[in-house]
């Protein structure tokens, strides 16, 4: 790989959604039931009656998650919810998953009884099947590989590429708590690694760790909208965080969009923590990560359907590309919003 | 994972084989769509007119491919059709693929490109769309993790377990020719390291590195069951080597197997390099692994339809699972047949 006289590209000089770009720009795809494939929650084939959807995630340790804080119970939960969440994305719902996994021998029986006693648990919960996998060792830590497959009548099937401007833009739940979450943990663990002896106190901070460690996928939002025969002009998992997959929605939409910064969901206990840490809660909100909810646009039209929604936020609406993706804060600015950049691949 | 008082079993002492029956015993399959999960070649899910087949694969660089001898556009290839010799296993053909990897930041884009190069490659050849994936830094090296979507008649779909007494036993191609390719590399690695002057002279040896580098999946005799209407009663694809993948349709379809040494088909350049390793060649062909060729079985009454198929050798018969599963070797003997044990979990 370095070869006298050949070109050396730093990864890092592309970030993963440039590489991923890059690496599938002449992607053409031939079989008539390839429907939709690189660049939305999940790929999309059809198959029968219904498209398939099909999401896929690789988990890391030391990249996404750390063994000092993350019990193995909440890492087999949390690993199934994150990929189901990409099939609800899709307005599908899940069916199956695959998991596959490469362990170090340092790993034991026991441990990995742990990890699958939480991917049972979630595959219970979500009422989805188990079906396959692969399982090899490692030369160091643990590497989750998740696949799920989805279902969804085929006029119901919600892209990120629908929204219109006027279309209202919605999200399931509050945000920025995961992110918090981390923070708190991340702090724990260099207290724990320079003091041992001290014991953390994490009572009165359950809500913004169970964000983190065990997150929840939003069911109850597509069976919300199957009953009441809404379907999204668009939709995402905010995964990433807010700003970064709203601009996913307006690039693929070729939109812009003007957020409300009042309107947007932040739990109390993560107003403290954020200004407990010197940080703007809003921050948190657009840029934290990892919080699971959905982002999804209606039509103006179908916003009696919403009203009576549980758990759902209006926090703005989708306007012309011409007018940018903005940020109306509660001062009364309007701000042009910024995607978090794209994370660093590790050094070796 | 070390409390003390806590019960810690080994990997190994389970084993790969074993690890997934004890993670995966208590799974239930509830979906109406799930029609068959862990334990064969792939999982079957019902969701239109055909089967839908999904298998899946990790690769962990430093235990399924060493960067010294592997060039990533190979690498890139292999992936793809190992996977894809998984679909063929079930009689079904592959339509799309996901590719997943996590990697360090030694990998620079250009050798990134090398490995989509090969992955493109291999999907052209076997006319299969990548339409999904994910890519995430790793703190060292290299992991792939490619999932293989196909699809099949309902009535035409290969299982392990459909073998009964009296079949003929068949595989596709000669064995243990990958395994011969990859102690060459081998040998040359060590050669290299200990005199890094010294260039390998692997010029008349380009079958069995072949084999092992840039191996092929069996599309074309898929292709020919379906011309001639011929289903086999099981099949497998040899990954693990012809004894082991044997066992696994014994036990799967309750039955024995005998085996005819002199059968077997074995490359003569595979005989020739077993003997200079000081290796019986039938060793190789039983037990060496990686040579995706399928090894299936059909009724007698097919016997005429697979006489003129192209590259295929009927190596032995089914029999009573009373009877065991038996090597009749060349000198006459019957000596019971062994399979290969399980890898090591490697150490941290």
């Amino acid at each position: 790989m370095s070869e006298p006289g050949k070109k050396r590209t730093d990864l890092n000089e592309l970030g993963e959604f440039g590489l991923i770009d890059h690496i599938t720009k002449d992607v053409v795809l031939h079989n008539k039931s390839s429907i939709k494939g690189v660049g939305d929650d999940a790929a999309v084939m059809e198959f029968g009656e219904q498209y398939t959807v099909v999401s896929t995630d690789l988990l890391v340790e030391g990249i996404h998650f750390d063994m000092m804080y993350m019990p193995l119970k909440h890492l087999g939960y949390k690993s199934i919810v994150v990929n189901l969440s990409d099939i609800f994305a899709m307005n599908a719902i899940p069916k199956q998953v695959t998991v596959s996994m490469a362990l170090s021998n340092r790993y034991s029986v026991e441990a990995i009884e742990e990890l699958y006693e939480g991917i049972h648990r979630a595959c219970k919960m979500y009422n989805v099947d188990l079906v396959g996998g692969d399982t090899t060792s490692s030369p160091s830590g643990l590497t989750l590989s998740i696949t799920a497959i989805g279902q969804v009548d085929k006029d119901k099937i919600a892209l990120r590429s629908g929204a219109s401007p006027g279309d209202i833009l919605c999200v399931t739940g509050d945000l920025g708590a995961a992110y918090l979450g981390l923070q708190i943990l991340e702090r724990e663990k260099q207290i724990y690694l320079e003091n041992p002896g001290v014991q953390p106190d994490l009572e009165d901070q359950n809500y913004l760790i169970g964000r983190q460690l065990k997150p929840e996928a939003r069911l109850e939002a597509i069976e919300y909208f199957q009953k009441n025969n809404l379907v999204p002009t668009a939709m995402i998992d905010v995964s990433d965080g807010l700003a970064s997959d709203l601009f996913h929605i307006c690039t693929q939409s070729n939109v812009g969009a003007i957020l409300e910064e009042g309107k947007v969901p932040i739990h109390p206990d993560s107003e403290v923590k954020a200004l407990a840490f010197n940080m703007n809660p809003i921050t948190a909100a657009l840029h934290g990560g990892e919080d699971y909810e959905l982002l999804f646009c209606i039509k103006e039209a179908d916003l009696e359907k919403v009203r009576f929604m549980p758990n759902v936020f209006i926090i703005g609406e989708i306007v012309d590309k011409s007018d940018g993706i903005k940020l109306h804060t509660t001062g009364g600015k309007i701000l042009p919003l910024e995607a978090q950049g794209w994370k660093h691949f590790k050094e070796d």
